[in-house]
C-alpha cells in the first residue's frame, strides 16, 4: 500500500494507548487483561487502514480483534477510524508478522484473518506470502487447538497457491467461494481492498481452514 | 448427457471386443493383461462420448486408458471415435462407476480422472456426485498407493464442493487452476463438454490431488 511518509506516525500512536498496543512484549500469554474480558481473540494480519477489523468489531462484540500491521503510515490511517468508531474491542499493533512469535503464545488467538495479502508473484518471493509455511508454522504457534485460518482475495495466482500451501500443511478446507459476492455467504464485512477491486467486476475468492486438533 | 435411445448399441458393441470390454468381471486385478502390457492405466470415469480419452490415448502411447460410461447410448458414440483413431492402448467400459468394486482391485490402476461430472447442485444429492466420500472410498479402493485423481469441470459449485470433500477425506491437493484456459498448463486435452462450455466464455477449474501413501 503507497502511502506518503508520515514522521508523526509515531508520535499519533503514542497518544491513544487506548487503540494503540505500545508494548506488545510484555502481553504474550496475557492478551485478555489487554482488553479486560474473556472473549476470543482474532487477528487480521496485514490490516492496512482498518476497515474490516473496526467493521467486524461493531457486529461482533464479544469477540476481540486485533488489526497487525506492518506500515506506521498505513496504520494511522486504522487508528483514525478507530477514534471515530470508538470501539472497546479492537486495538492495533505496528509489527511484522514475521515476529509474530514474540508477542503471541499458543492459544492466545482464535483466528486468523488474512484479507487481500500481498501477492508476491515471482516464484522467488514465495517466503513473503503470508500463507508461505513458515507463516503458518508462525499461526499455529498463536493459535488455540483447532484455530481456523479466514482468507479472501482477489488475486487468483495467490489463492491457487494458497490452497495448495494449506493442504500441503495438513490443514482442512471447511469453507471455499470461488465467487464470494454472488455466494450465499452471510455477514461480509468489506476491505479497502474489496471493494477496490469488486467495483472493477473482479471476483473474490475466500476459503476458510482448520488446523487439526493437538497440531 | 441426453442422446436418442439406440436398441442396437448392445450389438455393435458385441462386435468390437478390441475396444470393448464385454466380460469386466473377469478383468478384476488382471487388467495389464487386456492390454498385453505392463503400462500404467487410466481410468476416467463418466467418458461420455470419448474424446479426452481417445485424444490422451493418441498423446500418450505408454500409458493405458479406460473410458467408463454408464449410458449405452453415450457410449457407443465413445466406440464410433475409437473405430476411426484405432488405438491400442483405450478400451471402453460400459458400467455405474458405483459398482467399481466389482471390476477393480486394489492398485490396477494409477490415475483416476473425472472430467465435467454431472453436478447434482441439490444438497439432498450430494451422494450421487463422484466426488463424494462414497466415491472417493472407491476410487482408492482401485488405485496404487499415492495413486490421484484430475477432475476439471466448468461448474463453479461442483469444484467447490469437491475441494471440501477431498479435504475432508485427507487427499493433498497438489495442483488447482482456477482458469484452466488462461494458465499455463500443458498438454490439455479437451472434453466434449470442454470445447462446448469454453466456448461459451466460460471459466474451467481443475485441480490434481494423491492419496496419502499407504492409505
Ligand atoms: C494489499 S494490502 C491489504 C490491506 C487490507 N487487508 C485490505 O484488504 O484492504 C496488504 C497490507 O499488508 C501489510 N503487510 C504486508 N506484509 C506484512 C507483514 N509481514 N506484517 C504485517 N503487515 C504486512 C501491508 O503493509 C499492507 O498494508
Ligand atoms: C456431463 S457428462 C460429461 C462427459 C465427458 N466427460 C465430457 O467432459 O464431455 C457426464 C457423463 O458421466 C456419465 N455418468 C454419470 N454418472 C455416472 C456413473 N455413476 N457411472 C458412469 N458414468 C456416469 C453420464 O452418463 C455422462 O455421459
Amino acid at each position: 500500500m503507497r502511502t506518503r511518509n508520515k514522521p508523526w506516525a509515531k508520535e499519533k500512536m503514542m497518544e491513544y494507548p487506548q487503540y494503540f498496543v505500545h508494548d506488545p512484549e510484555l502481553k504474550k500469554g496475557k492478551w485478555h487483561e489487554v482488553f479486560g474480558n474473556d472473549h476470543p481473540i482474532h487477528i487480521e494480519v496485514g490490516t492496512g487502514k482498518g476497515r474490516f477489523v473496526t467493521g467486524m468489531a461493531q457486529e461482533n462484540p464479544t469477540i476481540n480483534y486485533i488489526g497487525i500491521e506492518l506500515s506506521e503510515s498505513v496504520i494511522v490511517m486504522a487508528l483514525d477510524r478507530l477514534i471515530d468508531a470508538d470501539l472497546p474491542n479492537v486495538k492495533l499493533l505496528n509489527i511484522n508478522a514475521a515476529d509474530l512469535a514474540n508477542f503471541f503464545e499458543k492459544g492466545d488467538v482464535s483466528r486468523v484473518y488474512l484479507n487481500f495479502s500481498d501477492p508476491w508473484p515471482k516464484n522467488r518471493h514465495e517466503k513473503r506470502r503470508l500463507t508461505f509455511s513458515m507463516f503458518l508454522d508462525l499461526y499455529k504457534g498463536l493459535l488455540m487447538d483447532e484455530g481456523e485460518i479466514h482468507f479472501k482475495t482477489d488475486n487468483q495466482g495467490l489463492f491457487e497457491y494458497s490452497l495448495q500451501s494449506f493442504s500441503a500443511y495438513g490443514l482442512l478446507l471447511t469453507y471455499v467461494s470461488l465467487d464470494l459476492h454472488k455466494s450465499d455467504f452471510e455477514g461480509n464485512i468489506m476491505t479497502e481492498y474489496e471493494e477496490k477491486f469488486s467495483r472493477k467486476g473482479q471476483r473474490i475468492y475466500r476459503c476458510e481452514v482448520r488446523y487439526p486438533a493437538n497440531s
